[in-house]
């Protein structure tokens, strides 16, 4: 059983090797710099891990795992666009660096990588294989659409709000895993316990990145904290805001919602408000609860300790996290 | 053997019995919209006719065939986008009619649903068919980045905008003769010429279109006749002006070069050049000996002349066509 840390070093290793068998184009060059703005690898790894965790070989999954983060990058590339984000860890996004055009086709380029990365997995699993990762993938696009759609509705409810993150976020993890676990010959429902211990994670991961978008302490959190207050995402905390605010809250959330004014006053007003509601507590409480559901899931598997160890440790680390 | 009609009504069914398992969501609607838009169905019809072909029912390759129609009408969602197209076959294109974001992100959950389909397919093939879809899947996107590339260029030879048409053009067209011969058990080399036989077939029809948006009759031609030569697109004609020139023609090709002043003015000075060297009769000619390697390809296959029947009435109605 390797590490995160071990099996970091030989994703980055095959993503290398990766760079360099497709020759620089105009149309490979965004890629490799979108692949070569480092993140941690955690998809990669999962699937490298969900190998390790039925006695397969790392190396046996090396190429599904760059096919999950050669997809994931390719989500990144497109999502940058509809986002309009300007920057991806601090770097200029590609369609900023390049175009809209190229960010485009890249992205397409991207796409069918990933599914040519999978074509290099034992044949025997390939249609198991590519079965799990086209319902993932396809769930990832529906996801990101009802993002798009909350914006446009004032009624998105918490379980609408739960199904878009776990589309958008967390069916990706649960599928590294199972790609890794499939490799290695792991059972049906071996394979459903390990998705659902990824989608729980990602699920729990997300409501506390939420939480730290608005409460989290500026100095280490990476991001802008109140972002998606200045931005008026539907979050878990502002849907729960709205269900439980007296009339008078509900004016001060209306006040803000929408305006464009000083954004100081309008991250603090409306975290004051979500603090008298204790909403920050109760997504808290929702992720650490959804840690614990995805915990089950592992243990449910009933295999020995020492072979979950690097899965309990990756998810302790995710939700123990600041930033 | 079916004919072209048998075979395209078999596929028009089959895409609406893809419509009714897709429920309508905003991520599905407009991708419906789309494939409702008629095209020809020519993708699919070849994937039948492949299977057909070598005896195959084209009900084995129905599921592979529909890949290639949604994998095509993929790339048009996203070429629109990419070339600004505010029509498409006459009708609004969807980032016109919804949003660039959903033109994207629809374009994406169909090159997803492409291999949704090809999944469908006999396990046994899979990896064949997916080594053959993913290598052309690729392909059309490094043959649009090159076309994006020669918008930009002033010295685009002839046999990179052949290599460009063969990648964005016809590639697809011989994968997916391939994928049904595949499917009904073609051998290697038999593939190998039957994709060069649609790759062929391809590029002389493309020679040919570029024909009639300079020369063809306004009355038959279905887009606007000049269109090329007012976006000033490089295409085989423009290449050869060039090279041919005159000092004196090369002047008024360059006087016109770019400008956007009177478009029936610059359009009836560049054919004139155009005309003056030949370069209309020598596109032709190109496009017959295209044709001419594709058929000597198709009699390389050394099958019953009812078997290859379909396939040569359906390279003559393509050839013949005027519009």
């Amino acid at each position: 059983m390797n590490s995160f840390n071990q099996l970091q070093v030989v994703v980055e290793q095959e993503i290398d090797a990766y760079k360099r068998i497709h020759p620089v184009t105009t149309l490979t060059e965004s890629i490799h710099y979108l692949m070569g703005v480092t993140g941690k690898r955690v998809r990669p790894v999962l699937t490298l891990m969900g190998a390790e965790l039925f006695g397969g070989k790392a190396s046996d999954a090396i190429h599904a795992a760059l096919a999950i983060e050669v997809f994931h990058n390719f989500t990144l590339m497109h999502d940058d666009i509809m986002d309009a984000a300007p920057l991806r860890r601090g770097k200029p996004t590609v369609h900023v660096k390049w175009n809209t055009n190229t960010a485009i086709l890249s992205g397409d380029a991207m796409l069918i990588q990933a599914y040519q990365l999978l074509c290099k997995c034992p044949e025997e699993k390939l249609s198991s294989l590519m079965h799990l990762f086209n319902e993932s993938a396809f769930g990832v696009c529906a996801g990101q659409q009802m993002d798009m759609d909350f914006e446009k509705r004032s009624d998105v409810s918490v379980e609408e709000y739960i199904e878009m993150i776990r589309l958008k976020t967390a069916v990706l993890l649960g599928c590294a895993l199972d790609l890794g676990a499939c490799i290695a010959g792991a059972t049906e429902s071996q394979m459903v316990h390990l998705r659902e211990f990824g989608e729980c994670l990602g699920i729990s991961f997300q409501l506390r990145d939420d939480y730290l978008d608005a409460f989290g302490d500026p100095s280490v959190f990476g991001k802008q904290v109140g972002g998606d207050i200045i931005a008026d995402k539907k979050t878990y905390l502002l849907i729960r805001a709205f269900e439980k605010a007296t009339i008078e809250q509900r004016s001060i959330l209306n006040q803000y919602s929408g305006s464009t004014s000083d954004s100081t006053v309008k991250v603090e007003a409306i975290r004051t408000v979500m603090s008298e509601l204790a909403v920050d507590q109760e997504i808290l409480a929702l992720s650490s609860s959804y840690y614990s559901r995805a915990i089950a899931h592992l243990e449910a598997l009933e295999l020995p300790a020492e072979r979950t160890e690097p899965l309990r440790r990756l998810a302790d680390y995710l939700l123990e996290r600041q930033s």
